[in-house]
């Protein structure tokens, strides 16, 4: 009967080792109003990334493809909750009144995470340049003196190496493969260019940071990016768009033509029942 | 650079031990006829209610449940690729032919995975019933004469303890809290009941291979079922729905009003890009 045990949890969801959302709650911890703020931006990127690629499960060209971008999409939910969970300790705030109780000009995730999916091209040329800023980011970040964000940086890590590997693939298959398939990794490549400066501009939250050596400077991860970005494109054959970059909405939440929608199918069901206690 | 490295696989996704779907395709099995049409009832079964499920991502009232959702979807296209992987071998066909090219009278899924999500009452009300008669099901499936079967059903059942798990403690929590949650979740059981006799009907593919002990008779999972619902119902102080029993489409595609929805979202890209070689 083993299939039949119940225990107090509603849910469980085994992540593997390291720390978990769980812990954090539970730890007395208490970010600092910058180290929260700096959280939130990280989990607001996260979780619009995620609710994006859910929409693959499904409806990707090839089953194998609905199952990898259907785990990358719950890794980012799981990177959400972590960041989510340590801001919260700031402000007395639950992850799911930070995910589903802010509104639109309160979230803080760079435009880029917020692009619609378009054709699998698109998506995976916003998934080449979203795992390879985060995977730089969290290796960064496993050095902070605070010990959270360390912690949550050595367990995100680990799961986007397999997103850039799971980008990096397609790439060289998308590049390399047929005309169509070039002229299309091509075109979304172009479409999410421009997005791509905001991710490494400094605000002053990440200034006062990375004096503390608590984060480090978005504009510190710029070159090594560029260096493995230029080497995968380089090798599957692609161009690197010549483009002009988007406005930045500098983290403030504004110019978001998407972030509206995506909130709305988001928070709509937590709004009807708070705290799903009906 | 490890996060760097690429491969010939364009994706890849451990899976835990046991087998996988590569493992089947390259096998050499070739499955019966019998073998194959029952192995595809099985895959459909999974990947409908997959469909539905996979919707929840960021939708939920909770992270956690976003990510639980997902997961038990995840898990449900991962056994669909097992049955199409083998059944595929009796035609000469994918896993992606069988998902992806087949129409909608082709489908030999019961109509209860394609129900509506509804609320969150409803889907858990559903969750219980499938997750329950998976359980039964890969359970007597891993006696199996054939090999395959037993193997897959090995590796299924031990997700779908966990199916049974979250479904079980969501019925506890939904009964015994609120009047509001008791009466949604009261609904959804009403709602789903009727949907539920289709699974332990009797078809002759079912009789010719219990005869030879290579699968159960549905009919023969029905008490073990029914006692382990009426256990869980009593837990949650809620009543045995007494409704009609639909009626049964006896897994010939037939009085689905919703497959055709589903599979319009599910097969477009990959009926655009066939091979999702461009």
């Amino acid at each position: 009967m083993s299939g039949f045990a119940t225990s107090d949890s509603a849910t469980k969801h085994t992540q593997g080792h390291g720390i978990t959302a769980e812990d954090i709650q539970n730890a007395n911890l208490h970010a600092t109003e910058d180290v929260a703020q700096y959280a939130l931006i990280l989990g607001d990127d996260s979780l619009m990334l995620a609710q994006r690629l859910g929409w693959w499960i499904s409806r990707a060209p090839e089953m194998e493809e609905d199952i990898a971008l259907g785990n990358i999409a719950l890794d980012l939910v799981g990177h959400a909750r972590f960041f989510y969970s340590y801001a919260g300790t700031a402000w007395d705030k639950t992850e799911d009144d930070l995910a589903y109780f802010r509104d639109e000009e309160e979230f803080r995730s760079a435009r880029l995470m917020e692009q619609e999916n378009g054709d699998f091209g698109q998506t995976i040329a916003r998934q080449l340049l979203v795992s390879y800023y985060h995977y730089g980011l969290y290796t960064a970040l496993q050095q902070s003196e605070d010990q959270t964000l360390a912690a949550i940086a050595a367990k995100a890590v680990k799961e986007v190496e397999y997103h850039v590997d799971h980008a990096s693939q397609w790439i060289l298959r998308l590049g390399l493969g047929t005309e169509e398939s070039k002229r299309r990794i091509s075109s979304g490549l172009y479409y999410m260019w421009p997005y791509l400066d905001e991710l490494f501009e400094d605000l002053e939250v990440h200034q006062r940071l990375a004096e503390q050596n608590i984060a480090p400077l978005p504009s510190s991860l710029k070159e090594e990016f560029d260096t493995r970005v230029a080497h995968i494109l380089e090798m599957a054959e692609l161009d690197i768009p010549q483009v002009h970059p988007a406005r930045s909405a500098q983290r403030t939440g504004k110019y978001s033509e998407h972030r509206g929608y995506i909130l709305a199918e988001m928070q709509s069901l937590a709004r009807q029942h708070p705290g799903a206690t009906w």
